[in-house]
């Protein structure tokens, strides 16, 4: 009931604060008979994993995945799938100071304010840590839908705080610590973050995940059309303030003679709709935007209170990302992959 | 299954087509002992009606609903409370060219992919129409909430197409078709209407909602956080292509310094965060912004292709919202005031 | 929330209560391209149908359905079915009294101690009536089955009170208005009822529910299996106090060598499972028994308190069937196709 | 979507495979603040473990569980608390036979029907080795029930194979390894244990489940009445084929006069509903039975087939509970007591 559970037929039960013993994630309703191994999953997240360069937060963590049930001499039984993974690296005193009081733009305070007890070690449940079950999640849906029906889900950063990122290609997205398609423009991204790092600051990013191949028919009208629940994964994920699909808010100012994607024998001739029309999957290519916001945890000072509600300055030490945004292209993947997941399986139920 | 059901304990299951007998939604779970009547609901289906300006679709709908369950003597008994709204003026025959060809940009082409039978009538199922039974569900969470809570929900448009309408009064509101918080725009948007009506064209718009008096604690994270359940709804919407909560986009180029709301013993002093922190209300206002596509069906010619995959050349006439974003801001409203509603009583199952 | 839904994909939401303006059902994930009509439904509405002889209820509702979405000439779409039968023969005033006191056995002290709020008319949303909404769900269910899979799914009744009645003939189980199975036996039953209807009092019955044709590998294991979801819906139904599958209570006193199903290439060589092993389907008959409890409406006094606390003495009178097992055959049909379709559905989504 | 996941508000989320490296439960939804530790859910996990009497299965396994997440400070914070129990005595080859041929009455057919794929060790999925994460997340259950609500939950035998458990105490329950309530049967119940392991057969039993202290009110009708999500969770248990509330089957013979269960300014004078009207508590203690039915794994010799379909003769051998009906308790009262738990919260979401 706490909302830790994704998905309708493909589900992901999430559980694990960041200081605590371990982290995983439950998924029940993967198919029978897919090819499944623990270095399947290890692959994403070693995507995400934490401490591989100077521009994110130095915790060290190896993120072992170990399959604790479901998988039976390398294949899925249809049965749920346990994902364990031990926390390594935990050192909790740096964050003592933060069970009393709140970080200005943390969830810290709202923790407080809905649960009054609450696990506070680097963040405890609301740790952007926790989205390393989900990407493991999400690289059993990657494998099945690439297998099974030949989508591809990938992503880059197309902004950095004030930079952007204009898309050169595909290959370079793995080239550089950012996600960024662009070699040309990583000096300067470096170099921006450099400077931030020295002013104990942060910032935002832009991130854009993308899905090919992926079939005509896929979502739920009227409530959980698919690119609804695009924007409720992406929007649930830590640090995410903005979703758009296709044109996004540049839809605003297009007319409809501009804005609706003609189509011909051999396809459609644009795609401002981003691959959903009516929240149904057009097998046009699904694009979807997402802005993250800076971290809350920075070495600047700030106003806050503690809580007995008196007035402190608040200012955080400890391993933190600069730039959540950096880590987050692996993390977006995840997500849209589950969603497409949930509906492929969805589909078939009511379509055959 | 195939999505109807909006909402974990305030559930609201939506049903029927634009030109079929009757459309309607059944809510279960609201709690007993709430003053409700047809009313109550009639208000906000009015503000939503069709055929109330020249800017909206001439559709002449009454929309009258009827309670057919679930309330006795005046008072909501907490059984499910069904609310059914005859279809009035369907006229079949304006569509009778769609059942063959797909408008661009409509999901005419989505639906016949995904269930291959549809009801080609006035978009059938797809239809902006089905909005009214949310916005009749969405009385009743407004009704709850203020009297509950002291909660209020309200949006405006915040621009139409190109042009931006600065804020200036919630006054304002109620007093122009737009919902326009700013009297002197009201005449350029009535020009530009106008305007766009003679070329058979449409526009996308942007709708801004807020609720105020939420208490902070509501939102269940990981994954059903309330800014990610908020994002669902509204991108579940007709025609939404883009939703953010607070900052939204702008909080890629801000810096934590400057995103991160800072907090004195007399409340905070920002409001970038939109009002959720983690996923869970901070007591601030929750503001979401919406971005609205171009209707699709216009009277400019498009390219597209015919069930049998010819090429044709698509024309729509028939009776059309220029702008649906026009009538969008009751409809975004009663969305968020669903969730709320949703979450309040998920809060109180956890919390007490 | 308040659980007016039934089933995971396949989903049933029930409301109205017995005196209101109407009861009806939406059902959500009926796949597209099946053939139904109003007269499909009608047929097992009026199996159920009350007043159709002297050993049930007088009431006279013509139980006429409406089918208001998701069918367009004559064919299923794929969206939400809405249901609509409004209530024709309701005489409140019958029921002026069962306001203030408590009937033994019957809802009325629940309902009271739950919502506070309740529509006492006719036992309001308690009433055996809310069996109708179901029994038209699962006529679409039953008509799915037989046309997709070939599966029939059939009852009858094989106790009345004191009086068993051995199975003779599925072709016995329509020519009498006791779902008997038998012709010889039903004189009996006729003057037992008549008994019991000179004393005002009530009885109890057992109603057997089979379903022929299921293919084998339907049902969830570890939770929803097969069985767990046909006892909850069973159970779920008025006046039901036991349910058992195959051997059922029998199975207390079977050693391992007698209750487990032999198998041979030619297939089992008993049923004592009734067709269910480890929570999914053999492909054997499903065999389900239901104990129904008598009326708790009687023209016996019997002991009673009122709102106050007061001790008063309880005589109902009005209209009631002396025994409901008597019309519960088809609606145990109906809850069995219900599970049986809703775990069609969930095999397809998981196994393809 | 596999139907691994229980409960609507309090859900635990059951994973692992008999003889896999290990099982669990993901228990979502604990309100915060409660006071938990191991011990507390150790305690009701040694009821259920294996090999402490000679009358069950000889496996040794001490099935210690350790708490993953959502208790910090020995205290629960409203976040997943995830619970592993690693599997240590798994002695795979026992059961190698049993990958090709089915148990007459087992699950290992239509698993194989089902998913294809399967762990067949030790009963891989479909063991009642499972019904250990069941009973650990059960204890929280019970411990959150008695603490807020004074509900205390129990349960005993009351019939093996064809010797009936007249109830005399519940004093003596813990007393001996059957959870008998009287001395005196214990000696034969022993003697008839005896025998049946000399000739390698099993046998069935009935277990009573009470809930004493349970508020008036708790429930949902129309369809999740607590007595069918009671039924639910019952018939979901391993071997269970009856269940039933109150009077049970009796109540087909039962005269309305004598059924239902008169009121007074004292409370009721007979139990006949077993606690449960109209779906609702009453506030009276809930009486459930069960029926058990004889293991499927006996050394009995049994005609069955391969999966090639050819014929063969099945003779189990390995380590198996001769009556699984023997440590049914536990795991019986666990269920009881997770859908109390759920309900107590989803009246709580609904009423305040």
């Amino acid at each position: 009931m706490s909302g830790n559970t994704l998905g309708k037929l493909f589900c992901v039960t999430n559980f694990g604060e960041s200081h605590g013993p371990a982290i995983g994630a439950v998924v029940d309703g993967c198919p029978p008979g897919l090819a499944l191994s623990e270095a399947d999953i290890q692959l994403e997240l070693d995507r995400r994993r934490p401490g591989t360069s100077r521009h994110v937060t130095q915790r060290q963590e190896p993120d072992q995945v170990e399959i604790l049930s479901g998988v039976y001499e390398g294949v899925t039984t249809g049965t749920p799938i346990s994902l364990l993974i031990r926390n390594a690296d935990a050192r909790s005193k740096d964050y003592s100071n933060i069970a009393d009081t709140f970080r200005p733009g943390h969830a810290d305070y709202t923790y407080w304010r809905k649960f009054t007890e609450r696990d506070p070690r680097g963040g405890g449940r609301s740790s952007a840590r926790l989205t390393a079950p989900t990407v493991a999640a999400g690289a059993i849906a990657k494998k099945w839908l690439a297998q099974v029906h030949g989508t591809q889900v990938r992503g880059y950063m197309s902004q950095l705080g004030p930079i952007a990122i204009p898309f050169l290609s595909w290959d370079e997205v793995a080239n550089n610590p950012f996600y960024a398609p662009n070699a040309q423009v990583v000096p300067e991204l470096e170099a921006y973050m450099d400077g931030l790092r020295r002013d104990g600051d942060s910032i935002g990013a832009r991130i854009e995940v993308h899905a090919q191949n992926v079939p005509a028919g896929w979502g739920e009208p009227l409530y959980d059309r698919l690119d609804a629940d695009i924007a409720h994964v992406m929007m649930g994920l830590n640090a995410v303030k903005g979703v758009s699909i296709g044109a996004g808010f540049d839809c605003i100012a297009q007319r409809g003679s501009e804005h609706g994607d003609e189509i011909t024998p051999d396809g459609f001739l644009s795609n401002h709709a981003g691959g959903v029309l009516g929240g149904i999957s057009s097998g046009q290519d699904i694009t979807v935007s997402l802005a993250i916001k800076p971290t809350s945890s920075i070495r600047v000072e700030r106003k806050s209170i503690n809580r007995a509600g008196e007035p402190v300055q608040v200012q955080t030490l400890g391993r933190h990302d600069p730039c959540v945004g950096i880590r987050a292209t692996p993390i977006a993947e995840a997500m849209l992959a589950l969603v497409l997941m949930d509906h492929a399986l969805r589909h078939r139920a009511q379509c055959g």
